[in-house]
């Protein structure tokens, strides 16, 4: 079975299209400038040379048009014909309270998104133009969306509601949702399937550290606590992104420096972070290297850094009274050597014992970087939020059609 | 010695007259409602009746007038003269980067002060009130300030710096300083006293949690993080405080309730924390007792407020990679059997090991409730920040003097 995958932006699509057979990559790609001057198509099919074309895209439909011509066209292609998908699963970041898991886009689904624009106004909305695109273009393909914070919807009363006056959460649906959800779940059951343990039998705390950064404790593979809240802003300090702050360092900066609303939440979602104090990058690949040729201010942002990542995991560890694994994903957590390598070494007292030369090593695929002996196991797990998408969206396929077998045989 | 401890609010001023012989209180009280309607003395001789005055009191210079008239009086006084009366203390909020230590009060720290009005607001001007109240009253008296924020003054950059940008703490000192200083720092000299053991050799968490709430990472004996930040709202959750929030919570909750900078700050300093989630009560022992009664909403409250408790201990566990002691203190940590059993007991992972016997028993002095075989040492220690009031102005006097000295000889 072919499945696309889409994530669309406010003026980008990124596209994989999966063979679920071995669930193999046939295709991937991106429209950029969507809308701009001179969009862009890269465009990569699998065993053929990269295409990349300028042209102008004025909307999705459009965008979603010109990838389905790629996909299919004799030179550059791997399909023969657009028929060949069988269904389009759509990453969505906000899901609100009301999708505890990903589902099968119908209108009431659409209008449920359309909800949770308040939530999520730079994310959902672009998601919507995703979905309306794909269904403009195959009209009878059906469509799936997984949310980034579905996988969160577990998390208990005491740590998704806020101590703020609960007509607030009554009223604007404020409480914590957490993010990067899909990639939770996924390096969660790839950790747990590595350790050859049930996942419903570990206390677990994975680090999504890349350029935005969550920690989430999964509790017996549940998502008990996570580090995002209401927005992808609280939590790590992240590429560009303050995460954790007096919140009255908000009112307080705003009226010393006459900022607006949008321009305090710009400042602390993009002009923060590890950008902020090192003045020189958000990309902790800079900060390394500077710091080793010795920047100060890169060694302070990577101080700061270490310091918040340690702290979640000994809150997350002290919420589930004990942690049997420490995962790393996504680009830092993945790539990083020295931030493993001071995390881990940093909180020794937990039982981590990192093996140095594990740590060391470079794979794509999930490993263990503790010692054998480590009371607690260390990971790194590969995150890949297109495949379980197109997972995701392949087991609801298989479900419905199971359902409407059922149905056709009671009938 | 007799020294004088003074606690300024803008309404308000507290006393605790001590003879530094033996540390005794020999005479405390509270002059309430200065400059509004019918004011009132409490004042509370040692070994005599409690006196309560009615009277018009317009300002601090005649509270502190009052005062002195009460203490020196032939029936209510503990004092024959003013001038037995050696030095008068203050307890000040706010220090900022200027005082790192309790000093004597002259011109230039008087301006020092006067500087930080615009970082505490509420609690710096009145706090000068009583400085200059008692000047006016007592011109010859030294008087020394003693600082909340002062023992955190040990903080290194990676913990009391924010991730935002570094014109924000250039141009406005935007920092965390950390507050209830005096009070982490008495505890954890008492706690330390009692284990036996020097302080500097041991990693101690302190939980001030009282209606305010705060948590100290002491590593070594200096402060090396502590939950209160640029204002004492970040951190904890505490009866009317919410403590740790999304920060992006400000701004959407400014937009959707159109709310000003002052407003979106009440209501996260007074109508937040314990009171919002219980819809109650901000006090503990409301909030347990309803608990107990079966109430959901007191459940919740407690419920969070534990959560966000044993966070903080793991994420300090996890910043100084251990902990040897743990310390409860002030109004909830003294005396809530049920939150120190709550916490102890969720946090067991630690090496902590409650005396659920001890932890039960009561009592006005410093104690392990840990049991001896605990890898932790739990301590309850009643809180005193008068007495280290007291005691830093007797040092400072001392010190003084014993300057003045080696001067007289040199000369």
């Amino acid at each position: 079975m072919i499945i696309l995958v889409m994530n669309a932006g406010s003026s980008s699509l990124k596209y994989q299209l999966y063979d679920m057979h071995d669930e193999s990559v046939i295709a991937k790609g991106r429209v950029e400038r969507i809308g701009l001057d001179s969009s862009i198509i890269t465009h990569e099919p699998a065993g053929k040379p990269e295409v990349r074309h300028v042209s102008e895209i004025l909307d999705h439909i459009t965008g979603v048009k010109r990838v389905i011509e790629l996909l299919t066209h004799p030179e550059y292609g791997v399909l023969k014909s657009m028929d060949e998908i069988k269904a389009v699963g759509h990453r969505v970041v906000h899901g609100g309270e009301s999708f505890k898991h990903s589902t099968l886009v119908d209108a009431n689904v659409k209008l449920e998104i359309r909800k949770l624009f308040d939530l999520a106004p730079l994310h959902n909305p672009p998601a919507m133009m995703g979905i309306n695109a794909v269904e403009t273009n195959m009209p009878d393909v059906p469509q799936t969306v997984v949310f980034d914070t579905a996988f969160h919807q577990t998390m208990p009363q005491e740590t998704f509601l806020y101590p703020i006056p609960m007509v607030l959460y009554k009223r604007h649906k404020i409480r914590r949702y957490g993010f990067h959800g899909t990639s939770h779940d996924y390096v969660s059951r790839q950790a747990a399937e590595k350790l050859g343990k049930p996942l419903e039998s570990l206390k677990m705390i994975t680090c999504h550290i890349g350029n935005g950064a969550s920690c989430t404790a999964i509790l017996h593979g549940k998502s008990y606590d996570t580090s995002m809240g209401l927005t992808p802003l609280e939590g790590l300090m992240m590429g560009t992104r303050s995460g954790d702050l007096d919140p009255a360092i908000v009112p307080f900066t705003m009226n010393k420096e006459d900022l607006t609303l949008n321009e305090v939440n710009s400042m602390l979602n993009k002009h923060s972070g590890l950008q902020a104090i090192s003045g020189l990058s958000s990309d902790m690949r800079e900060i390394t290297e500077s710091m080793e040729e010795g920047n100060k201010q890169a060694k302070l942002a990577f101080d700061m850094y270490m310091h918040r990542v340690k702290k979640y995991i000994g809150a997350y560890a002290a919420a589930m009274n004990g942690v049997d694994a420490l995962v790393f994903t996504a680009g830092v957590g993945e790539n990083s050597v020295i931030t493993r390598q001071t995390v881990c070494e940093g909180i020794t007292f937990l039982g981590i014992e990192l093996d140095r030369a594990r740590n060391e090593e470079r794979s794509k695929d999930a490993r263990l970087i503790s010692t054998d002996e480590s009371r607690v196991a260390v990971l790194v797990v590969p995150t890949n939020e297109e495949l379980l998408i197109a997972r995701d969206t392949y087991h609801i396929l298989m479900q419905q059609a199971e359902d409407r077998n059922i149905v056709e045989v009671e009938a």
